[in-house]
This record gives structure tokens, sequence and C-alpha cells, in this order.
């Protein structure tokens, strides 16, 4: 197996709040990543797919047609958008790097044929970020 | 003269919009900066003060005296929060990184007492940046 | 004068030799850099426009536009080319940092009407590169 | 078991073509990394060996010793080279990052000597790289 | 399972050498690193915690909370220090990169409670780190 | 004019104090870069040349050039040293970062025949740095 991966920016912003909890529980759990007009991040999300070179060609997936891949199902629903208000799988979800990371695989692992979904890691800034291969998640909606 | 230079980051959401254009100038002036619920980045401000290093201790100024300058009077002010909504000093400032320059420029040359303010570069990303050296410019304040 | 700037890759391949050298003295002068196939990097250029904020639009120039600029006068004719063989404007001149960046100056200094070209940074790589600010510079055209 | 990793960086250019293609289906397979005569890139290895601490040094490999093998081994060979004419032993192999990768783990698999070979990491430019682990894997050589 | 990363800088100096060698064998084993008065380094850190998202939160562990352990109990020891003489918990360990973390290891692995330590890298510089698991790992500790 | 530049590092430790001052205003002044036994960072020198392209070669200076005399005369007398015990030009002066590159600018404005120097920078860290044009600035040796 081999594994290539591409790399990605985007521009969003979010809130961290859940609204099951008092204002004063939000702020405790979530600090300034709860101030209520949102702030921002340049995300990175980095998609590694696993495959065997074609004979014909060396590649395990051509990373043009992955990054169009990504660039249609992931960037073009959240670069220069609020995470919390302006896309639609997103509905009911806490924006945390983790949730964003799970439902981002669930659209990434049924769009991409050649080769298979390996990983997903996802960058808040260079120094902080998270990554999953896959495995059963729960992720809670709220309505 | 020597220049020392610190480096410092930020997450904020903002949204670019003239209040006087239409909805319809606003989308085509802005295109996708414009989004109703703002989007975010993670900044770099790179703050450079210019004078003679002090005999005594051979600092041009300690960074970790600017750090804090720099952390008081912009950062506390601007991380985690809404540009447009959040921060008193840009009330009714369009946001773009040449006016957040020009504006952090007044607050920090008048902070900075040891050496004298230089320059400062402003990233929205590490692709994108804006620099300034303080020459006289009008930003305009909408009501 | 605030100054902004935006930052761009390319793939290039080139072989540095002069044509009136021997094949001894373009070894000499120019090393492995002559190797008769070429060699490549991913270069990045960086181009800085001077200007004053739009007062109704904080912008100098939108650097979304500058970017489309640079796509089309420069990227799109240096991209995944050979710089030696396959630009027309690069015919004759051999293709040192310092050459191209002449030369791209005389393009975009061009093609750039909001604000004025003021500097153009080429990486050949993050640890080696040039400046120019667009002072009168010969380079040699052989034929 | 621990995992100590070095980089290092060599400029090369590459054309991707299959000599048993129509130069029709050269062009839509690849695409701009098709152009007959080659572009090129700064290409990064990271190379990572497993093993444990040396208890009389500490060291699983000194990291100056890895550097020297892969100095040796690779980077003397493909560094301001083309890697379609001017390397032994990548002739007849369409050098896709996949298929570099695999050619290069050959090669430092029999030269590393210390600790054992875990992962070869190799980077076009830093949003596109390819990961592998020394799993069987065939590659096509072209007469 | 996912996994969060947070990374943080530390500067320290340290000296390569084994008390029960020569000073010729230590030179010819440490080569430079061996240099009586040390050297120094811009050490990174990542630390990376497996678990699944707090229903509740959306987080596996805040990672503010994850920057506030590392910095307690891993750089408020070490940064600006000499790893040989002023950090306790390094007595008598060679100050190896894959020593350091493995003595990381042990402090850390005890310190976070929410999820599980699953991974450390340790970059003495870009180009060269070290990544561990946990698994078993004798170091010696000299008297 | 165009300015090229070269950029390379090295990791060295350093204490910073005063010989004439006491323990306590030692402290109080250089904080933890007091540390008895020193610190340590990954430095990065970026030295800048002007000069006009060579008609023959395109060259301002050949960058391997540069970056030959750059590690002569820098960085195999700094490099994994102690600035305070280990280096003959340093000797009496309080290692700061702005005192080193005036020292560095005295070494290589001498020994740079091709263009003439510009500009050094000196990194820290990427978050901390200094640059200086030649101005004439005395510097304090300690004897």
């Amino acid at each position: 197996m081999l594994y290539v991966s591409k790399r990605m920016t985007f521009s969003s912003s979010h809130r961290l709040f859940n609204p099951e909890f008092s204002d004063e529980k939000n702020v405790a759990v979530f600090d300034k990543c709860n101030n209520p007009n949102g702030h921002g991040h340049n995300y990175t999300i980095e998609v590694t797919v696993a495959g065997r070179p074609n004979p014909e060609t060396g590649y395990v997936i051509d990373l043009k047609k992955l990054k169009m891949i990504i660039g249609k199902e992931i960037i073009s629903k959240v670069d220069h958008k609020h995470l919390n208000h302006d896309v639609d799988f997103l509905s009911g979800i806490i924006p945390t790097a983790e949730n964003l990371t799970v439902v981002f695989w669930r659209i990434l692992s049924a769009a991409i044929t050649e080769g298979e979904l390996y990983r997903i890691k996802l960058y808040e800034n260079e120094n902080s970020f998270v990554e999953y291969h896959g495995e059963k998640t729960e992720i809670t909606v709220f309505k």
C-alpha cells in the first residue's frame, strides 16, 4: 500500500456552544471559543488515500483529481462561510475540529472511488490539529 | 539602527461590506468575503521596532516586553472575536487587512516607548499580507 | 502608502548555461545547475503592490484581482514548463532567479493598474531568493 | 520502539508519460505533467528508522549517519538531475512520487543497517506527498 | 478513535556525552554534539491524545487544557534551561531526542486523564525528529 | 539593483548577563534568558547581497559561493557551540540577537567581495528576529 495525501486550506468562522447548556456553562466550558459573534480560522485539511500504483500510470490516485473532489465536496461548501449558520451538512453539530473531521470523513469516503480514504487531518492552525482513521464514531446532532 | 521584530497570531472572523453600497454592489465588490455570517482567519501580526542596542543590555527592546505590549493592546482585544461587532476601536471600519494595519499602527506607535515603531506586517494567511511604515493615511469610518 | 503582497507557486525546470562559453567553462561556472537535461524547482513568487486604501472598499488592490493577474501573466506561462525551452518571453535569457525576476517585473508592472508594483521576491526554495524593486537593469539576451 | 526521522531536499525535473500510450492519451492522463521538456520540483524526502535506543549512546541511529546514507544513496544521484534521463536506477520507470518512493525504499532498506527502515515520505511540495511502509508493491518498468 | 494534537516549543541547551566513555570516544561518537559548553535547540514537542468526542462538547480533550498540562509538566521545566544540569527528571540521562521523548512520555501519560496519550513527536529542528508510541523501552541512567 | 539572499541555520547555546550587574539585576533584566547554565536556539541567519546581474552569468553572486562564505566565516564558528564561551569574536559581548547581528555584519561585509552586503536578518526562532543594514553601531565589549 502507498498513501498519497493532498492538503488544502479554507477560512471559516465558528462558535462553540451547546444549546442545552446555560450561558454560564457554555462560557465555563468553551471559554473564548464561545464568543457570541464567532471567531475564525484558516483551516488546513489533509486527505490521505491508500492504494496500489496503477501499473499504467504509476498513480494511486491523480492528486489533481483528489484536489477536485475535496474542492467540490468540502472547500466550496465551507470556505468563507460561518460553520454554525451557512453549511447544511453541519446543521446542529458543535463545530469542533473533532466533529468537523468525522463529518468530512463521511462525505469524502463516499466521494473517493479510486483507492480508499485512509486518514483525514484537520488543522485549526499549525499547532492544533485532529486526525481520524474512520473508526465508527457517534457525534451529537442538536435540533 | 537595528530592527527587532515579534510575530504573534490571533483568530478572528470578519465580514467585508460597505454600508453605503447596495447588497448587489457589496457582492460584486467583496465577493465571498461578503458572506453575511462572516468568515475567519488565523492572522499573524509582525511588529518591528527600530533603535540602537542599549549599551548595558544589548537589547533594542526586550522582545518579551514587546510581546506583552502587543498582547495587551491588540491580541487581547481581537483574538477569538468578530472584528465587525466585538472590537471598539474598529467600529465603523471595513476590516480589510489594510485598514486593520493602519488602526493597529495608531495604537502601537503610542504604546511602544523604547525604540520607535518602524513597520507592521499583517498576514491574513501565509500567502496574503499587508505592510505599513506609518505614512499618513486616511481610512473611512462609517457611522 | 500601504504595501499588499500575494504569494503564489509554480513548478518549472531550467538549465543554467551561457551559449558563448565552452562546455568546460559552463561546468566550472554553473556546476550542477548546468546538468544538460535540466533540473527543477518549486518556485514561489511574491508580488507587492503599493498604494493607498480605496475609501469605499478599504483595499489597495483586491488580492483576488492581483492573484488573477499573476496567474494569467506569469503562472499560466511557466508552471509545469521548462524555462529554457517552453516560455516565449524567456527565450535567449539565462534563467537565473535574478533574470527571471527582472523579466517578471517588466510584465507585471504593465499589467497592474491599481496601485503600483513595488517589489517582486522570487524564491527558488525557502533558503534562496531574489528581490527586486524595479531599478533599471540590463539583462543579456543571447541569440 | 522509537522512530527517528531525517528530512532532506533535492531539486529535480521530471516528465510523466507512458511510452505505450498515444500522445493524445498521455496528454489526457498526465495533463500538464506531460510537458515534453519536463518540469521540476523541490522534493523533500523524509526517512524514518525504527529501533530501540542504544544503551551507551541513547541513539536509535545517529541522525548524522542517516543523513550521510541518504545523501550518498539518493540525494547525490537525483539532485539537480532530470529523473527521466539522468538516473540509472529510475530507467524505464514513470517518475510519479509513488514510484520514486518505492524505488527509494528498495535502495535505503538495504543501506540502513542500524535500526530498520520504517517509513518514507516524499513531498513534491508541501501540499502533495506520498508515504510508504514497505509492503510488497509491483511497479512497471518500460523498456 | 480520534487523535488530537498540540504542538509547543521550548529552547534548551544540551551536551551529549557518556560519562563512562573516554574523552576520545565521546568525541568520536558524539562529534560536535559533544562540545563541552553545550549547544542549543528550539525544540518542538507535539503531543497526541486518542479518544472519542465527548457527546456534550464535541471535544476529545479541550486543547487549551492539553496545552496547560504540557506547559506545566514539561515546558516550565525545560524552557531556557540546560538539559544536563537544570532538570531534575533528566538527571543522569544522555539528553538525546530519543531519551527525552521516553522521559516526557512517562510524565505526560500520568498527567493526561481525559483520553489517552497516543504519540509524542519531538523535533530538534524541522528536519530531525523522533516519535514514540509508548512501547516499553529501557533508557540508561548514569550515576 | 537586485538583492539575493541565502538562509542558513545553526544551533548554539547562550546566556544573557551583564558582568557589571548584580545577580539580582541580571535576573530582573534578563529573566529566564539569564539561566546560569545557558539555554539554546536553532538560529537562522539570512544574508542579503545587493548588486547587478553579471552579463555573462545572470548571477549577482552565485548563491553557492555565498553559502560557502557564510559557512566558513560564521556557521563553522558558532554551530553546536556556546556563544559565551567558545567563539573568539564574541568574547566579552552580551550575545543578544542584536549584538550577534552587528558582529556578523563586520565579518561578512569584509568577506563578501562580489556585490555588496545589504542586510542581515537573524532569527532566534520564527517569531523573534533582528535585521540590520550596516549603519554605524556601537556595541559594548566587557573585559
